[in-house]
């Protein structure tokens, strides 16, 4: 599956539910990375072919020729979905023909992903992005054999690594665990239609809602004290921390890696509240399980996509120089 | 790990919290089969002893000199934990040292395995006993790469199949999953300490607690239609529904395999209720899922934990075979 080390350049593609990001890296580092609103209307390949257009147009700007980047790991948001062999996407966030999508511009129910980049890649290893970014944080990182990586923002995705195996399941779709139901009286509706499941209670979408205002306010309220706010913050840790545990459970997990902006924002309020959830927990399960913020930052998913496709002699330079820490990052389009 | 194909004979130990089963088979199968009540008291060490002693009785009856058998699996109840670099066990329905553990005639807190078992035997792996489970259902059964083993008894265990990797995590406690919280109401406790998982509600042990009588009345008086009853078996059944639903958004399972008592007796009765829970979720991580009894029937644990530490020629001819199907099983003690 990895190329071989005489491979010259590599892309990367992260697909987002609202923002898009391309890469081009050689083996000093990442080079350019360009960015993107995720495009909502057209035909149903449009968020695919708008992939391969930046990641065309981040060759152009590094006066590269396209045809020279052959091997692309890509990190999309999910499910996914195998049809006729070849595996697409059905993310409820940008599918405006499933049951939730009335407030979306298109009737899409699948899109295609690996159908269309064959047609322009040799290489091409895809992934959901919390698992793209798993395999970032196990390759640059300091993730053990046995460890969980988490992303609290709009919604929430998980990558699992078990006995050093990063988990990817029948369609690549392991690691879904924002949809664990955990309440059976939650009312809270997840894009997947479910009811009491992580995603619709805590999410950054869902969480707060009804309050009415913007959920970084939310978290200063609570900061101040504001009883109404704290109570729901509180009680959001304590899902978060109830779904880590968990986790914890089912897979004998050893460190948990956090990301996403609600988490990084309010780390140190929500912190201490989850670890409770954990360690109260049956000590024969929990003992040792460490909680902690993910250490590749925010392009954790970007540089996970390289490690699928990365030539081992790269992954050796890279570890050693962190060439990701010093990359330019170029926002294109309107938001 | 898999010992080489010159090996003669196999032992196969499953320690259970009531009763203990012992096994010896060469390449033809297995042999013979003891079975007798786990000890409950004396020093800590008392249940490995017993098990290495209830092997050796087995090898004496099938007149085979006991130190002829050098290669053992071994199935346990859990959850494991590692003690100076050897693995033991915890089990809270035998350590009367555990906080909920006041009905137990002993005061233990943590058995050792590996330490003793090491002392009699070369070749050793030892794995939950839903885990052994799963060996054995994907040797010698049917399960896919991505496959759940759950047990529905006394209590509630996993085995997790991924990728076709069985998931061990780092001590061996990979598919405590029993112990997932599921209700933020209930106040069933578990022997873990919890409220509200999965075998604190619904575990042979616990569910139906409150009515004071044997779980199989319940059961009977559910299928001749008695309101409370039926009710009762419904709400369990979907529990364990939600709990497989769960696994399957997790791991992206593909076949979920049941054993156990609860399950086998009270299937027609329970497997459309499950089935409901898994079909009315989001289809794009449910679509497919199937859920069957196991095929190993009682025995599932024994053949998984040969399966452990089989030589591959025994496996090929087992197969072929099927000989547990007619093994001769003989209990010792009293119960």
């Amino acid at each position: 599956m990895i190329p071989d080390s005489h491979q010259t350049y590599a892309g990367a593609l992260d697909i987002g539910g609202t923002k898009m990001a391309a890469c081009i890296a050689d083996a000093s580092g990442p080079l350019l990375r360009l960015t993107e609103p995720t495009l909502r209307f057209g035909t149903p390949d449009t968020i695919v072919r708008q992939g391969v257009r930046l990641l065309d147009a981040c060759c152009r700007q590094l006066q590269l020729d396209p045809s020279i980047v052959q091997s692309i790991g890509v990190s999309s948001c999910g499910p996914f979905e195998l049809r006729d062999g070849a595996l697409g996407f059905v993310p409820p966030n940008l599918c405006g023909g499933l049951p939730n999508g009335d407030d979306l511009p298109n009737d899409w129910i699948f899109l295609p992903l690996e159908s269309v980049l064959r047609e322009r890649f040799d290489t091409l290893r895809i992934a959901n992005d919390c698992v793209a970014a798993l395999h970032g944080e196990r390759a640059f990182g300091s993730a053990p054999a046995n460890s969980v990586y988490v992303t609290w923002s709009t919604g929430i995705g998980f990558g699992l690594c078990v006995d050093g195996h990063i988990l990817n399941g029948k369609a690549g779709n392991a690691g879904h665990a924002g949809h664990m139901l955990l309440s059976e009286n939650s009312d809270a509706l997840c894009g997947c239609g479910n009811r009491g499941d992580l995603e619709g209670m805590i999410g950054g979408r869902n969480f707060g809602k009804h309050l009415n205002k913007p959920l970084a306010h939310i978290f200063d309220d609570a900061r101040r004290g504001e009883p109404e706010a704290l109570a729901l913050v509180q009680q959001a840790a304590s899902w978060f921390g109830r779904a880590l545990y968990n986790l914890t459970a089912i897979l004998d997990t050893q460190a948990i890696f956090v990301g996403g902006s609600v988490w990084r924002h309010n780390e140190s309020l929500l912190a201490p509240l989850v670890r409770h959830e954990i360690d109260s927990r049956f000590p024969a399960l929990t003992h040792g399980v460490t909680v902690q913020g993910a250490t590749l930052g925010e392009l954790v998913t970007d540089i996970g996509a390289f490690a699928l496709v990365m030539p081992q002699d790269w992954m050796t330079g890279w570890r050693a120089r962190r060439p990701w820490e010093t990359l330019a990052s170029v926002q294109l389009g309107g938001t």
